[in-house]
């Protein structure tokens, strides 16, 4: 399997299950392969390339020739992915990847969505049935990854599917979005300052959406496919259970900052299809996720 | 104005039309510029380039400059261009050449998008309520290049529509099209092999398609509209116009081709918006379309 974006938050945590699964896993990041923020499985081969340069795609993929793909690859910078350039960028460099890894022999390709892609509304998310209208440059250029996917693994007859991720946390996530900067916060007596809190979310731990990823990849699942945990919470719920460990409460100050235009009340995903087809559940109760995620970042902070 | 695919059935008719409406029109196409086929405006600057080669687009457009586009390019050629590998080459043309025309100043552009988007079903395809549900590489790349203009349209503050073409007809239609290829066969005396002929369909005439083209791109309409007739008609109610006009009924066979795998039943656009927001209506009846289309052919075979 050829993993993408491999030293990323998402791709980085299925390397060890993607190894244990069986795979013969070769990593693919722009970014040193070896270094604090990134585990390196000694099974797993890396490959430094850059793939937005666009040129370098087709010589790694024939140089592999990978079976399964897992293209988790994506300008993911906290606050400016939504509306980044590079999200043009990722999209010509995910259509040409596809493309090569169908023409090399790959017979099975998963590629990393996101909720982003749906028209968000006051019910679950539910794949064939919201509408996918993305409002944002991010959520319309994964949804063009998407049909593009489609459309490649059918002219050279493999198999694809494509995972709607909601909103993963846990250890590696990066410091500035919500969890990880409450947590800092709180562990250094700092105030943090939030917009008003009530929007609700579905926060899925990082190693059950490692685990839902390899499974799908595994499986013959076709399509798009969300993966999340089937709860909402609003944010001010998830703060509570970071204040219920840590103490705190007072430094939080909802409503200090201002809810970003266009920002949904609800985004929660029906997992429905994960139960039903591949008997997947969380394995992570949102306590069990947060502690997890205190005490990696208590580790690192200390 | 750039307009690309200029040489092509849909784009050549559009260059005179926007000619008359003011624009400096340049066209582009990897083919010939003078030839039998395409019709010359001497106003009409052209640009022999082939898009395919994605490194010729940035100095393409970086040396013109538009203000405006007609993207129309794309793979034509009939009955292959529904499973070509070329649609995923077209896309990530597609995208490169929005991406430049953005980044070069442009600030309107008009894609030329496909029926084959949506999801084919009893009711008339009407754009945001029809699901976008693409079964063929064409469409599932087309609807992938549409996203990819909303996002890059969005990034760099411009404006775009999407034009959903249904079945365009007329002069110039590839000759192995039905309309031509029962034409061209009743006027020679030869037998006319079709399927069972009971698909009904939105066929649109080529003058109109041109004339709605340059009025979206003029206007301000933004996103997905579709460009049809708002009629639909069974392929036999069409040939029987043309026997009406050429006679030789008894040398087309019904049901002597089998149908496609996944023929749809029906194919018909709902055209309110246009007609709404552009107070446009088709201007050519069926019977006057096909009566032109014959004039065409009698002086060409002749």
């Amino acid at each position: 399997v050829l993993v993408t974006g491999a030293s990323g938050f998402i791709a980085r945590r299925c390397l060890e299950p993607l190894v244990r699964a069986g795979y013969d896993v070769h990593a693919v990041s722009s970014r040193a392969m070896r270094g604090d923020d990134v585990e390196v499985d000694a099974r797993v081969r890396w490959h430094k390339v850059d793939l937005l340069d666009i040129p370098q795609i087709g010589p790694l993929i024939s140089s592999i020739r990978p079976s399964h793909l897992l293209h988790a690859a994506w300008i993911a910078t906290p606050g400016a992915f939504w509306a980044s350039e590079k999200n043009v960028s990722w999209l010509l460099s995910s259509v040409e990847l596809v493309r090569q890894f169908f023409v090399n022999g790959g017979t099975r390709a998963l590629g990393v969505g996101t909720c982003a892609e749906y028209e968000w509304g006051k019910n679950d998310c539910r794949e064939g049935l919201t509408p996918v209208l993305p409002s944002t440059p991010y959520g319309q250029c994964k949804a063009a990854a998407c049909f593009a996917l489609e459309a490649a693994a059918g002219l050279f007859q493999g198999t694809w599917a494509w995972a709607r991720l909601f909103l993963p946390y846990g250890p590696g996530e990066p410091q500035s979005r919500l969890i990880p900067s409450v947590i800092c916060a709180l562990l250094r007596g700092d105030t943090v300052e939030l917009s008003h809190g009530a929007q609700v979310r579905d926060f899925v731990y990082i190693d059950d959406v490692a685990d839902a990823l390899v499974k799908i990849l595994s499986s013959n699942v076709r399509g798009a496919i969300n993966v999340g945990s089937g709860v909402g919470l609003s944010l001010r719920d998830v703060v509570a259970l970071i204040t219920a460990r840590l103490g705190g409460a007072g430094l939080v100050r909802f409503g200090a900052r201002p809810t970003p235009a266009g920002d949904p009340a609800r985004v929660v995903a029906d997992i429905g299809r994960l139960e039903r087809e591949l008997g997947w559940q969380p394995a992570f109760t949102t306590e069990a996720g947060i502690d997890h995620t205190i005490a990696a970042w208590r580790a690192r902070l200390v």
